[in-house]
């Protein structure tokens, strides 16, 4: 209905009785280098939106560059299952890409559940990832055929063992996550201690006590971070041996990166840290090892497309410009929040001088404010209309956005 | 499609091929006094919760508690005009009941236009209040009838200009915003002396310059923030005067509160203090007074009811719980964000001993925690799958849900 209503309005000021008054559009200059500048968004991306011409705010997402970087996780990581986590981009042709070339899949809840089945993943090739899970969920997975699920408490071993009798079990512990631009809180894992006495009791619950997991904190840039938290997993693998429970698998969690505002190393040293704290804790005895990416396989695939709606100083004198876009907090771009993920941004206005800029989004929310204390500098030739692309952003957006606050309709996603 | 899936999902273990292992249900403590402190909530949404057993999470609205908190404003404030800020919350049936008692409506979007329209409201009784329009947009509504629009900015008036001809237009100016639960940061407005060379370009333009706008902040609690923001709208009226300009119009905003966590003030003496503010500045010549309420109105009158999806510790001898329940930041919470909006929680339990607990949404996100730090407590008897109530969150909740974050749906709205 929006879109309909959309497609009918008008711009430009059919008269009425009023007077007519001439409002002049600024003319624009546009320098060599913009364009230069500008052709840096992945060729392919930028073909679609020169030859669509979608409507802003919409995200393009280069299925090619989810495959090169699905490939190169299994290059560098040969010896690990990889198990893309769904939530960091749901769109059904990505799980259907990545189900084509191997892929299995993190789980977060029944309907990402019922998209990997919809898609034609066997249910052994799905992991149900989130510790905490409603008893009838974790049934409704089972009932179709999921036996692998993750715990970090004695509440949910016991829903697991009644709902899911005899399904491999993996408790996530708590680890420092230091380094991480989107850290991860207190919020998943208990200690080390507790881990090793719920894997016992999940076999006295008639459960397969398989592994341990941990994750150390999404874009994490810090690559001694693994080393600490394999060496736990190791620990309790030799504690529980005396037990007589052989834990099998180390579940590594995600935290690779992708690219965004700040440097961040490639992925093969990333494989390197992990592959060296695995052979450095478990010697030859290398468990299985599972590894959960989201933001490094989608990330880098994305680009936002958005249009400058406004650009005002708020005082004279203002040496800040504030640049409002037709996208925000509410509708993609949910990981700006206290300003953690600095995407790059590129402009219509790109190559000449710029100067600093507050940058928020449409709605009326006065917490709908991108980047204040980030320092970005826009281009001081960036005017109304003009379109901005926001890069790197195939992860945690789309699936963020809101249902329509303010009335703004949720991020649209093309999949090319 | 997911709520089928979980409809045929099954709860507890059928028996497979695995042993059966019987996992106890720990037996339920109740004291007397419980149910008397779960009655607190509102009789019709705890009558309705009872006999229909939505699925949770859900927000049920009473659409009397709506009807009695727009008398009460009419009542106190008998010579402003109300706008609801419709963003508040949209529900439709909202929508249609204000409209049938006389209320007028502040908009956001063109998708908030077409709502307003298609329940009834003429044109002359909506207001574009957001200062950041893309300029078909502006024409969308201008087509429909709209004549009212905010603006904080040249290139914003610029863009009235063209696309609607002749309107009538208020100008928001930056004002101090202390004392307010959700703050409205420098987002919007522009600074009196720029607001009133904008109000002068504005008649040069074609527009009609009608008023000043402000607005001291969502869920303010300091009722002194008005007398200096209507004090800085007085005297614009002077210095624009000089101009031959006559201002007729102060829009005081919201900021009018709900009742969360804190103590508030009654309605009654926001009204007194606005009141008393204006007669101060304006003397005998009163101007026409709009008032954009959007959480007193609709606040108070909903309830969300949750489930406990899991209580945990994180290590021996934690003292603190972590409770998990079906309602997050993504699926309704999100004014959690930094703790701001401290909502008052009834659960099953009440009545027995309280200890500390964390509160957190179902997702997978890290960042999903409502409250860590705001010291929360919650009885010691909770257990999963126990009702949680979350009071006063007929505002700024289901229209901030997300598409389906983690794959967990959007908050689901009854208006009774």
């Amino acid at each position: 209905m929006v879109a309909r209503a959309l497609a009918a309005a008008r711009v430009g000021a059919p008269l009425g009785n009023e007077v007519p008054v001439v409002v002049p559009v600024r003319p624009r200059r546009r320098s060599a280098q913009a364009v230069a500048k500008t052709a840096w968004i992945n060729p392919k991306i930028a073909r679609y939106l020169a030859e669509q011409q979608p409507a802003t705010p919409c995200l393009v997402v280069d299925l090619d560059v989810v495959a090169e970087a699905y490939k190169e996780l299994r290059r560098y990581l040969p010896l690990a299952r990889v198990f893309y986590a769904v939530k960091a981009n749901p769109a059904p042709e990505i799980v259907s890409l990545l189900g084509e070339m191997g892929s299995n899949f993190d789980v977060a809840s029944p309907a990402e559940v019922a998209l990997c089945l919809e898609r034609g993943i066997a249910a052994d090739r799905i992991s149900f990832g989130n510790t905490i899970k409603k008893e009838r969920d974790i049934g409704f997975a089972y009932d179709r055929g999921i036996r692998l699920f993750a715990f970090d408490s004695l509440a949910e071993l016991e829903k697991i063992a009644r709902a899911a009798p005899g399904a491999r079990v993996f408790c996530r512990i708590l680890v420092e996550c230091t380094g991480a631009e989107w850290p991860l809180s207190r919020k998943f894992g208990c200690s080390p201690e507790m881990a090793v006495d719920l894997l016992r009791q999940a076999r006295g619950f008639g459960l397969d006590p398989y592994g341990v997991s941990f994750h150390v904190g999404s874009q994490q840039t810090d690559l001694t971070q693994w080393d600490g938290a394999i060496g736990r997993a190791a620990e309790m693998f030799s504690v529980l041996a005396q037990s007589d429970i052989t834990l099998r698998m180390v579940n590594i969690g995600g935290g690779f990166p992708a690219h965004y505002r700040g440097d961040v190393q490639p992925l093969e040293r990333y494989a390197a840290a992990v592959m060296g704290a695995i052979t450095r804790h478990f010697g030859n005895d290398l468990p299985e090892i599972i590894v959960e990416p989201g933001r490094s396989v989608v990330g880098d695939a994305g680009v936002i497309q958005s249009e400058v709606v406004l650009v005002a100083r708020k005082s004279f004198g203002d040496d800040r410009r504030w640049v409002y876009l037709d996208v925000g907090k509410f509708n993609g771009l949910a990981e700006t929040a206290d300003e953690s993920i600095k995407y790059r941004i590129r402009t219509a206005a790109d190559g000449g001088a710029t100067g600093p800029a507050v940058i928020a989004g449409p709605t009326c929310d006065s917490a709908d404010i991108l980047y204040e204390k980030a320092d970005y500098r826009l281009p001081l030739d960036l005017q109304v209309g003009d379109k901005v692309e926001i890069l790197a952003t195939g992860a945690y957006t789309a699936s963020y956005a809101s249902v329509g606050f303010n009335g703004f309709p949720p991020l649209k996603t093309y999949c090319i």
